[in-house]
């Protein structure tokens, strides 16, 4: 199946494994005339790149990024734009029975019943690498969004049991976690430093915040706004939960707390609370939009585990190496990027959802 | 934007308005030769259909599905079927303020700045009738699934704070909520008679469980099993959270935990838990696959609440008549149905994974 | 395969077969706050309607449109347009061998070869019925075109050898064959009548002429314009080539000659000649576009034929009834509504070309 | 607009400018299993590569291709297939009033009108050498399809008004022409030589023959088999119009003529003659495909031509440099290419026809 492409009005298509020669991705219907330099994706791949803290990876990338098309004298031109970065980091090693076996809460197995084969190097292409791709095509949307007033904002909700309490986002970049609150930050380091002891991993929260997206965006059926951030979000790896606004407690309200009353404010709709999370029928509702993704503990944990191998045989299996104890602070930026790209897409549909729009459009 | 067609390898397109003619689908790519009629249809459809309890609307509609095409002697001949639904409850009413305002927790004022007007009728394109061709489509995939040995199945989690305990699915349809446990339909049951002496509703969580899919389902990257089902289960109104196996839980656990280890029992690779929903990376482990939604409460309620009009001014609504004080059971099964669309457009693409299974089908 | 759905931004989803109970298609996309009625889509589909001259079969169907969806007092509202044509001449009757041989020149074997079975009434979904929802989407298109001042309008340019040779547009509803010249149509009509009394069948050309698509449409590589428009028109019944501009004239010409100089007229850029048609590397370049299809003799002859059963035996075969002579004059209406389509979906995509088009938009 | 994909199954996405850092293209969808390693791509590329004859430009390009994805230890594993070519050749110059006016004969109009800007570098994105990423797609899609026992060979069928007439394809690739007839490819060269005495260029007609596609594949409607070549074949530059079978000269025959009786030979349903070209009803009827398409003179030609530029002034314009007089030579791997993806992609949709199918994979 051909499923390395997202989006309508804009695609992005992925490609790349862990450990081959390059990782990358092509965008396609970014418009022209939009300023664009290796810098502006530089940024957000730096956010996801590994060895910054003691909670992430020591492999050691520089992942720099290149741009192959679509723009020319500093300018988007309406082409594809493909970039792309290079493992540097891809000595051959001694995959030992990793590369035989299947490892406990990763996608061996499924690769394996569905290809009939797999590149074990380093995950292959359900490597955390492959987000690359992603986030680049993110930093070239919420730039494009950027233009038009919009922000997405994402930041570490929760590890493990520990939540932000005191939302200070100017604090995000202030602690390795990306949360907003740093006390939580603090505990959440203690709490992953009692994991690390234990050879163990942990899981958490990421919440992304947009603004300023009028209302009237998104479809009204299959292509609800809220519909396709979902599909953004669980295409993520380790990601298992999807809310919109107020999520899984609006199970357990009741209607008259739960709508959002409608009120004039300075001349303009405004809505009393946000439970909806920006989103009505699956079209914005003028309000910020606000959506929440549950990410599984790091599977890959340097205890002892039990599997099975290729052979059908049981066995046990200890992976070696570094690996991020928890990849919530990295995938804050796979989220942010995500939710740019679908935000984006709508927005593009939105331009044709009225008659009075096209006759304006080619009035001339 | 055309955004009332879901799937790839079958597509579902829906049409229809509450108080319009009628509703309908078109489902293409289901395959040659499997016998189908009208009743397969009805049965599911039955399932949804309003005034079945105190807790569903009185609307009289009887929902009788007329299949219109791709049906030639009883048996699909690979062309599109059409279904159709008529609308036999549509007369013309006063809708009074409500034509012009924009009910909270609704999808009024979207629609209204997306498409500059609406039909007010009923909600128009958003009314949970929209999900009739939904239903049809599903039943028709189920029947397809179950020439395969596959099941899907949904029933009501929680109602409120009620969650099911004791689970036995036998007996689901034994109470108006769905719920496989008699003792929590008792209790649900208590509690949405209070919502509805206070004017209020409820909201709940759907679970759906899939028996037989094999391993190697899904794809690694963007359509990801789980990531197509999340926008299945959230393209459905109401629908504000998703979650894969442990879903949120996962967040608060650690690795050595969460995943699942690999076993082989007689002579099959086996999990020893299902943390993973069935899905891992994506892909199908082989397991049973077990996806869950909220649903928020009903936003109609016959309280007064305070509201906006087209004309920007504040107001008061009172929405008269009859509404279900909670969605949920009625929901049940068109959770089931986007569900074993989803799946089936899966086993279609995973056919084409590998070179030996083309070779082995064009062998001849 | 769900092959059954063309466009991208608009949508057109065709369901039926000749004998079924009904045809129609569900047309998604199309924005909010077009006036639309039955009459609109009517006019277009009684220029396709059987039994209106010899020239075509005396099947008696009122082919009365019906729209389900979308419209709401008179008014589109921006959700899918269901319409549907009732069949009302759908008597059983015995198809003798008809319905296990694979007539000639027709698409039975494929069928057979294909689904396994097939739904052998009057040629099921691969009848010219088929067109019908392709005319309404058609209808619905052209009529959103005209308030662009875009143009689409089809005849036929040839018959068998005879051509048109005093092109006169006003002509062209004057003859049973849609040709908008009077001399050639007299010729072509005697050429008919010929082949009617050797019981045989005569094909044709078809030229499209779009006026008024401004410079810029269209996509540079897979997308082009023509690309899209000789889909459109190859997946209309019967059609075996087309051509763009002078077509297969420019294999035999020079770039000095093919090259259309541009020239400042009146202050616009214009072209001295028009050669391509109106579409350079896959972009509208603001002049006419010109399309031309080439559609073959009708199958379906009354002379015996010689031929294959399912049985795998050699038989001869008569196909009884009346068919029309020539399928071009029918297929005129058909060609301007694939064209109609194509064209208004790439409007709708050059509205997101630009940073400047979508700044402008999303300025308030 | 996102226009550079193409398929649905099999999905090729391209990229790069001519004079950008590198072109490639993403081959998704392509199976797991299959040995592939450059030279299996090389080989094609090098027959479109410049430099090779009298008859193309001279300009120095290795055109050598890296696969930088999807491949591992010489096996295809499922994943999406990357590949590159870097431009080599992409030395600065002076593009004179090139990069300011409208070339006749090219895109560079429409583009401007389009984008606002353009990379005016040797076409930019519109340049011939886009097609190496198709060319790339074309050469896995036809080793795929030789797994099974299919091939695709396209050959100039003619130049100018020479056509070919002793068909050989054992001599196609012993001229410079790829005519598979020396005595057609002498005088061609003598008509081309004659051509480039007058500063001037050539078109020509390319044909491609499809062998071993078995009856069945490709749908009834939209996406007809005939449909999606005819896409595919005028989505490459130059191409003016299509053929399927006896293309525009079915206009002029009969039925009594034109269809192709059945007949059983040897066990096996025939057809005793192939006007159809392989393909009725959009469907393949198992006999050879044949189509063809015309391709127009080289735009680019060293005389002045009068023009119009940005300033919308009129000028003359001279274009340098050595431009091959005809491209039809270096298009005949292009159609071939085009020709192997949208049979493989047909291919992949059969397999989930009828029920049958299905049941027969998932039977364990």
């Amino acid at each position: 199946m051909a499923g390395s492409t997202f989006g309508s009005n804009i695609t992005v298509t992925t490609w790349g494994e862990s450990h081959g020669k390059a990782i990358g991705a092509v965008i396609d219907g970014i418009p022209a005339g939009m300023k664009l330099d290796e810098q502006d994706i530089q940024i957000y791949l730096d956010r996801r790149k590994p060895g910054q803290s003691k909670f992430t990876t020591a492999r050691n990338e520089a992942d720099e990024v290149k741009i192959l098309s679509g723009v020319f004298e500093g300018v988007t031109t309406g082409t594809p734009i493909s970039i792309m970065v290079e493992n540097t980091d891809q000595h051959s090693k001694d995959y030992g029975n990793i590369a035989t076996s299947f490892r406990p809460g990763h996608a061996d197995y499924g690769y394996i019943e569905k290809y009939g084969l797999r590149d074990y190097r380093g995950g292959g292409r359900s490597s955390g690498r492959e987000t690359i791709g992603r986030v680049a095509a993110g930093a070239i949307c919420a730039k494009l969004l950027s233009e038009l007033g919009i922000t997405v904002c994402a930041y570490t909700k929760s590890i493990g049991d520990i939540k932000i309490y005191d939302f200070d986002l100017s604090e995000r970049d202030n602690n390795a976690l990306c949360m907003p609150d740093p006390a939580a930050a603090k505990k959440a380091t203690e709490y992953l430093e009692a994991c690390m002891l234990n050879n163990d991993s942990a899981g958490g929260v990421i919440e992304c915040l947009i603004t300023g997206v009028p209302a009237g965006v998104g479809d009204p059926v299959f292509d609800k706004l809220d519909a396709n951030l979902s599909k953004a979000l669980v295409s993520i790896g380790s990601v298992k939960g999807v809310e919109i606004g107020d999520g899984f407690a609006v199970s357990k309200t009741v209607g008259s707390i739960n709508n959002d009353k409608f009120r004039m404010v300075d001349g303009k709709v405004t809505k009393a609370t946000n439970h909806s999370g920006g989103i009505l029928g699956g079209i914005s509702d003028g309000d910020d939009i606000i959506v929440r993704c549950a990410i599984k503990p790091t599977p890959s944990i340097s205890q002892s585990q039990p599997t099975v191998n290729e052979n059908h045989e049981n066995i046990d299996i200890e992976i070696h190496g570094r690996h991020d104890p928890v990849i919530v602070p990295r995938a804050v930026v796979v989220v942010e990027a995500m939710c740019a790209i679908t935000i984006c897409d709508a927005l593009f549909s939105h331009m044709t959802d009225r008659l009075d729009y096209i006759k304006e459009f080619y009035k001339n």
